[in-house]
């Protein structure tokens, strides 16, 4: 195969992986939004064919054949086709390190695992799950060495979900967390100036949560030709290209407050899918880069901007204007200490912008401890709760609620889980950074939120995937200094609560 | 190939076009419902993905091979895979037949003639279409020549989309529909019982009419948990399995009238797919087996009882109990008038149950015309006009609303609208068929519609494409007699305008 022909082949191979893709995504949407219940026969079907027609486009000789030709011609390629190659061949290349017959072995555990998983937590019976998430540990550990035998194997986890992020990193990061979040949550649980803001204990008809939806999507400067707002159980984003980007959220009755987070959260990750330069768009390259960066958009939307003083007073008229009967009497005072109380709590998902990091700290440290063989599987929950208590002094009552309430380990993102919370530190970084180029908070006290959307698609959105994720960020940023994120924290909570 | 081999492979098969053809069917539906605007792009992109690679598995050598085992096996085949392997060579051996560089033609003409057809009905400008019409009606003609060199082309068009279905049933039903129908709309038209309701001239809220929508799929039996409601501008309905049929309807908001008989024609579609044996699904013989069979259902209740003075009674309380401001005073009587209320028309999709035969006659025999010569396209406008004016009585103001206004020429669907006119005509042997078990209109009237829905599932329904569509009707009710058709009309015409 000549390095033109490998070039063609590669927009084949482009526009095909996308369709699959594409597909996949929208039966997927489509199920979690206005399917039918019982549809989930037939979309399992299709879903699997899918996969496989995509499994067999990617390992297909032709396929490999185009990849090892582009990679030997890499230094001739323009950057963009370099980074496609590079990536392309990563991921091959992990793969041929594992041998056949542990991957297949590796991907049945992963469907069982899911299963038994799902039972277990319905039923708060971690015995039966406890051999197969000992399973997955090793597997995944095993699966690290093949793909690189010299390397730490929780670094190489923490690389493939993260390219570039590193156990040294990790480590650094949650000592600083560790350090700094640990003792002021504590002062915060003590102070007298607990928030309970009365108002928001009412009735909000979701006919009007739906119309608060639609304005605060207008207010993150999201364009509704190219992004549409559905309802499921729990909310996420989804997308197809810039042109068709999709964030759900889920209504609650008795108060618009979670909704409203949920989609300025999602706003925050559909921003940036919708701000990826179209060039890259449908190609190896298009949408978002990594989990951190992405988390690092929504979590900087939703609490760093829509958690923010200066955004709860442009928030406040509408609220005041379309809830009269149940807002009565708000001011830009109350609702933003009411949208930044902070407590302990049990479940990672409904934790606030201040103890969220502890919560993945939790399973940091867990999943060291299991890759390090200090702990097993069966020590697991008693592990948990103890991290829970000494972190967020807090009882865990029961496995459910406990070391049982996130999927993840039960189909394999083990080394996952910083990306979270590094995500969310990586916003204060954007916050002190922007504030060199404009008053961020005069900005968003005007309404106007395009000098903040301007400056992440300059320095993040444009790019996709053009670099990775910790290259995207330092040459943002520069060095990675959680110090800043807890500095941010202790200001923010400080003057809150009055310590 | 052993057979053995072929029936796994055939599973295989069946499953792979099943999840693309789901795949496709679920983009399209997302992208008429809820889609963003901009979203055409990325889905136009994976659309033709998909269709490569579903025509490359109908022309693999390996489906080949698979097929023509079947078929060489035939007669030691169940009858549900016989069957099968009938349908596939029967698909196969058409496409065969077509030199492969005329067929590549014709997909580039349907294309190319598709996008300008778009363009003239906008302007207005039938010049522009006019010589892609008439290459259509040449190639289309052409193709079926070398599908069945002995047979007459038009008949092997319309065996193409209604198997069985010939010229002469054609010729004979619509002789019938002229000498019946023609006469009668005329003395309808002259009654001076003309119908005129002005309840129905007011404003009615849309979120009352999508209850209202529930309420009459309720009424129809549908299974919520199986089948779903959407909103797009032209209705229509959709199947993956009967575990998945979605219905749309559009809503205008100063009448619940059209609204409801598409709730109700598309809820005749979607019953029928809800209702094909389980057995069949995702095979090849999965879905409604026609689309005069499908049309039979659906006009069969929109019409025939949708439209019935006892239908009316049933759905009385409901509509003056959730519009009582508008319909204060609305009888039994007067809806029944105005739901029945005839007049010519320009617009087929629009026509009323009496004039609706006409506008496919007036289709029919153009068509038949053109297949002889005997006019060229540039001579059909003034053919439509002549015929709009001897059989519906109107004039015809401008293309745009003549000959322009239907699609289906513009792709080829040559030999098509014949089912539509059909379909109808079928139901009134159904009702006559379901008479001798039992009294629909005594049904109908205690406002259960299981034992219709029970006969219709026994006779039609559960069956699929099990067998051909002529063969399924004649099982269900005999020899096709259009007069019985023409006698339902009569009675029920007459009746309302007082003849």
């Amino acid at each position: 195969m000549t390095l033109q022909q490998a070039l063609e082949a590669l927009k084949q191979y482009e526009q095909t992986a996308f369709a699959l893709g594409h597909a996949m995504g929208i039966l997927n949407y489509d199920g979690s939004t206005v399917a039918p219940k019982k549809s989930a026969i037939p979309r399992a079907v299709t879903q699997s064919e899918l996969s496989r027609i995509s499994y067999e486009l990617t390992t297909s000789p032709a396929t490999v054949e185009m990849i090892e030709t582009l990679k030997a011609h890499q230094t001739e390629l323009d950057f963009v086709n370099a980074r496609k190659a590079e990536e392309l061949f990563r991921d091959y290349d992990r793969v041929r390190r594992i041998p056949m017959d542990r991957f297949v072995e590796y991907q049945k555990l992963c469907v069982e695992s899911d299963a038994v998983w799902h039972e277990a937590k319905v039923n708060n019976d971690f015995a039966s799950f406890e051999p197969l998430l000992q399973k997955m540990f090793d597997m995944t550990k095993e699966l690290a060495t093949y793909i690189d035998p010299d390397a730490d194997p929780y670094n190489t986890q923490l690389d493939q979900f993260e390219r570039g992020l590193t156990t040294a990193d990790c480590d650094k990061f949650f000592a600083t967390v560790r350090a700094g979040i640990v003792p002021l949550l504590a002062e915060v649980v003590a102070s007298p100036h607990q928030v309970r803001e009365p108002l928001f204990e009412n009735t909000f008809p979701i006919p009007v949560q739906r119309d608060f939806s639609d304005y605060i999507m207008g207010v993150l400067g999201m364009d509704r030709e190219r992004s549409i707002i559905g309802e499921t159980e729990h909310p996420f984003t989804t997308d197809f290209s810039p042109n068709d980007v999709r964030i759900t959220t889920h209504y609650h009755e008795d108060t618009p407050i979670p909704s409203m987070y949920s989609v300025i959260h999602e706003g925050g990750h559909a921003l940036y899918e919708l701000n990826v330069d179209e060039k890259l768009s449908m190609s190896v390259l298009g949408g978002g880069v990594s989990m951190a960066i992405h988390e690092s958009q929504s979590r900087f939307f939703e609490n760093i901007i829509g958690r923010s003083y200066e955004f709860c007073g442009v928030i406040l008229p509408w609220l005041t204007e379309h809830f009269p009967a149940q807002l009565s009497g708000l001011t830009q005072e109350r609702l933003y200490r009411a949208v930044n109380a902070s407590a302990p709590s049990l479940i990672r998902t409904e934790a606030d912008e201040l103890t969220y990091c502890l919560h993945i700290m939790v399973r940091y440290e867990l999943e060291r401890m299991m890759f390090a063989g200090t702990i097993t599987a069966k020590e697991l929950p008693e592990a948990w709760n103890r991290l829970y208590k000494e972190y967020l002094g807090i009882d865990v009552p029961d496995n459910k609620r406990g070391v049982l309430q996130d999927s993840h380990w039960s189909f394999g993102a083990i080394g996952y889980f910083p990306s979270y919370a590094i995500g969310s530190a990586y916003g204060a970084q954007y916050l002190e950074e922007m504030n060199k180029s404009f008053d961020v908070a005069a900005a968003v006290a005007a309404g106007d939120l395009s000098p903040v959307s301007g400056w992440l698609r300059e320095h993040i959105w444009q790019y996709g995937k053009l670099y990775a994720p910790s290259e995207l960020f330092r040459r943002t940023c520069g060095e990675f200094r959680p110090e800043v994120f807890i500095a941010y924290l202790n200001k923010k909570y400080r003057e809150i609560y009055k310590l």
